[in-house]
C-alpha cells in the first residue's frame, strides 16, 4: 500500500522546526509542542562522536527537542561530551525546556574543535525562527546539509495520522565518515516498544540498504520523535514509517557525493531475505560496478563476479537485466551472457545505462528472498570531492 | 632477516619461461625441466573461471608447465572449460608433456569467448622462445599484464636455494575482476603438505593485505612450482618465500589502476594479529583514507573513524603518525589530535602526504598484534579506466 505524501515534513500537528546557516556552520532546531517518546538507532562505530554518546544516554526520558548541527561532528576531539551538553543547554535555556529532555546530533567534519560561540548564535536565530509549516521543514532541512546538494525531506499522512522526516547524507560515499542525521516526527500513539522495533525494522530496509560498506560511521543517528496525539495500529504505522524511510534513503543515494546517476539494485531468487540483502548492497556498492555504470559499460560480468564473492551463488541459474524507466535489456539469461554479436541488445543496454535511473535486476533462480538497494555510480567529481574536503 | 634478491625471476635452475603479446592477448609458458610438485591457492569465489577449475583438479599430479592467457578470463562463458583443456592440450602438444601436467590460468575481462586460434598461434611461437635468464622471465611477466603498467618479478636466494615469482595485477583494484596471477617457483625439496601451509602463510601475509575488499576475484591464482633439486629446512624456506611475496605484493599496490600514489600501514598494539590485519586493510581500502591521500590532506580522522567501525578500538589509546622516507608527523597522539593551531606539524604532514610513497602507522595502545597492509590512492585516472574497460 502506498500512503498519500504531504509536503509539511517534520513539521506535522505539535511540531516546530527552524533552521539557520553561515557558511559551512548550520543548526537545526526541532521542537515539539508536548513532551514526546523517542527511540533511535545510533552508529555501531567503536569511535562514537559524542553527540551519540549524550543522546542515547537521554533517549529514554520525555524528549522536548532537537538541537543538530552542521560542518563540524564533534567526534575524536577532547572535551568533545562537554561540548555536546553545552550545545544542549543552551537550546534548552532558548527554548525553555529541561535540560534533559534536549537530544544532540553533529555532522561534519572529524577532529576539530567546534566553534561553541558560533553555535551558539545561530541557536539563538533558529529559536525566534521556529515555525510549523513546510517552510519551517525545509530550513531544518537545508542547516544540516554538508556535502548535500538538495535538502532531502518526506513526509506521508493517512487520516490524521502522520509520520515527516528530514535528513542529510550521502549514504552511499561518507562525506568523512559523518555520514547521516534523520529526523522523524509523527503523532502515532504506540508503545516506546514497537516505535523502536518499527524504527528498527525501517531502518534495515532503507538506510541500510544504501551504505556503501556496512560500516556506520561515527555520527549516524536516526531520531523519531512521537508526541502520540493520535491512536493507530502498529501495522499501518509501519508501513508509513517504511515508505518514509524509504523515500529519504533513495534522496539519500540519488545525491551521492559527485553522482551522476541513481542506481537501484533488485535481487530476488535468493534463498533467504539475508542472502537477498548481502547481495544487493554487494553490488550497489562494487566500485567496478560503479564506475561500469558512470562510463555506460554494460559489464554484467563484474556484477555476477560480486555475487559470487559473498555468496554461494550458481552462475548457470542466474540472470540480470538492465532497465531505465522505458526500456530493458536482459544481458545474462541463466548463466548465458548476450552474445558480442547481438548487437542490438548490446546497444540497448548501453542506452539504458545512460539514463539518469538505472534499474539493475538479478535472479539468483534459487529460491524465493529478495531484496532492494540503492546507490549512484562512482565518478572523478567523487574522488576531488573527497580529496579536497576538510 | 633479509634475503638477497636475485635478477633471474622464476628462471632459476631447471625452469624456462617465454611470453608474447598481441594487443591485448598475451601468452606466458613456464617449462619445468623435471616434473614438480605444485601447490596453489586460488580464488574463493563461488564464480570461479573455468582455468581455476581445471588446474584445482590437476594440481596435484606431477606439473611439467603452466600456460597463461591475459587479455580473457575465460569466465562465466558457455563451454569454458573446454576450451581451458583445449588451451592446455596445445601447450601440452607443443611442450611434448602429459596432457595433464599443464596447469592454466587466464587473466582479463569476464564473460566473453575466447579467442582460441589467437591463443594457440601466440602459444607456438612462445614455445620456441622458451629460455631460462632473466629476460625470459620478463617476458613472461610482460605477457600476462593487462592493466598492469610495469612487470612484476622478484627472487630471492640464499646459497644454492632460490624462490622466484612473477605477478600480474591490480590487488587493490580488481581489473574486472580477475585481478592476479602469481606463478613461483623454487628448487627447494619439501613435502607438498610443507610447501602448501608455506604458500598459505605467506599469502595470508602478503596477497591477501592488498585485497581491497577481501573478496577474491574469480580467476585469482598463485601457483608454486618446485623441482625439489635442494634439499632445505622449512623455516628457511619460508622466509624466502614470504619476502617475494610481500615484495611483488607491494608491487601490485604500487601499480594499482590509476594510482599516483604508493601507501603503506602498520597496524600496531593490537590485540590479535588478527585484529591488527582487520584494521590495517580496512584504513588501506577505505576510499576516504585513499581520496585523502590522493589530496594530500592529512584527514587522520578518517583514519579513526574506519578503524572504530571494524574492531572495538578505544580512540583514547589511539596514535596515528604520516612518514615519507625522510620525514615524520605525529598527527594523533592518544587521543589527542593535532591542533589545527600547530601549523608546523601541519604542514609537515601535508608535505608528507605529496610524497610517492607514504607510511600510515596507526598504534591502537592494547596489545602486541600487528600487521602491515599495502594500497595505492584512489584517483580520478582509476575511475576513469574502470568506465571504459572491456
Amino acid at each position: 500500500m502506498r500512503f498519500q505524501s504531504s509536503t509539511k515534513g517534520i513539521c506535522g500537528e505539535g511540531f516546530h522546526a527552524s533552521g539557520i546557516r553561515l557558511g559551512k556552520c548550520g543548526v537545526t532546531l526541532i521542537l515539539a509542542a508536548c513532551p514526546c517518546t523517542a527511540v533511535g538507532v545510533f552508529t555501531k562505530n567503536s569511535v562514537k562522536a559524542a553527540p551519540v554518546v549524550l543522546s542515547k544516554q537521554r533517549i529514554g526520558g520525555r524528549i522536548k527537542a532537537i538541537v543538530a548541527n552542521s560542518g563540524n561532528a564533534n567526534c575524536c576531539v577532547k572535551g568533545g561530551l562537554d561540548d555536546a551538553k553545552a550545545i544542549g543547554d543552551y537550546a534548552s535555556e532558548k527554548l525553555g525546556v529541561p535540560k534533559n529532555s534536549v537530544l544532540v546530533a553533529s555532522t561534519g567534519v572529524i577532529g576539530k574543535k567546534l566553534d561553541l560561540g558560533l553555535i551558539e548564535e545561530l541557536t539563538k536565530k533558529a529559536a525566534y525562527k521556529l515555525k510549523s509549516n513546510s517552510q519551517a521543514s525545509l530550513d531544518a532541512a537545508k542547516a544540516i546539509m554538508t556535502t548535500d546538494t538538495k535538502a532531502k525531506m518526506y513526509a506521508v499522512k493517512s487520516g490524521e495520522l502522520f509520520v515527516g522526516a528530514i535528513a542529510k547524507g550521502s549514504g552511499m560515499i561518507h562525506p568523512d565518515m559523518a555520514t547521516m542525521l534523520c529526523f522523524i516526527t509523527t503523532n502515532a500513539k504506540l508503545p516506546r516498544k514497537q516505535l523502536q522495533s518499527s524504527l528498527n525494522d525501517a531502518v534495515a530496509e532503507s538506510f541500510n540498504m544504501v551504505s556503501v560498506d556496512g560500516d556506520q560511521s561515527t555520527n549516524d543517528t536516526v531520531i523519531l520523535l512521537s508526541n502520540g496525539f493520535k491512536k493507530c495500529k502498529k501495522d499501518l504505522f509501519q508501513g508509513m514509517l517504511k515508505q518514509v524511510c524509504v523515500e529519504i534513503a533513495k534522496k539519500i543515494a540519488a545525491d551521492g557525493e559527485g553522482a551522476s546517476k541513481f542506481f537501484e539494485v533488485n535481487v530476488s531468487g535468493a534463498r533467504s531475505e539475508k542472502e537477498a540483502r548481502i547481495a544487493a548492497k554487494a553490488v550497489e556498492s562494487s566500485p567496478l560496478v560503479k564506475t561500469a555504470l558512470y562510463g555506460s559499460n554494460p559489464n554484467w560480468g563484474r556484477i555476477a563476479g560480486k555475487i559470487g564473492s559473498v555468496i554461494d551463488a550458481r552462475f548457470e541459474r542466474m540472470s540480470i537485466t538492465f532497465s531505465s524507466k522505458t526500456e530493458k535489456a536482459k544481458v545474462l539469461s541463466k548463466g548465458v551472457g548476450i552474445k558480442s554479436k547481438d548487437s542490438l541488445t548490446l546497444r540497448k543496454a548501453k542506452k539504458i545505462l545512460r539514463s539518469k535511473e538505472i534499474v539493475v535486476t538479478v535472479n539468483l533462480g534459487s529460491c524465493k528472498g529478495k531484496a532492494t538497494a540503492w546507490g549512484c555510480d562512482l565518478t572523478p567529481e567523487y574522488v576531488k570531492i573527497n580529496a579536497e574536503y576538510n
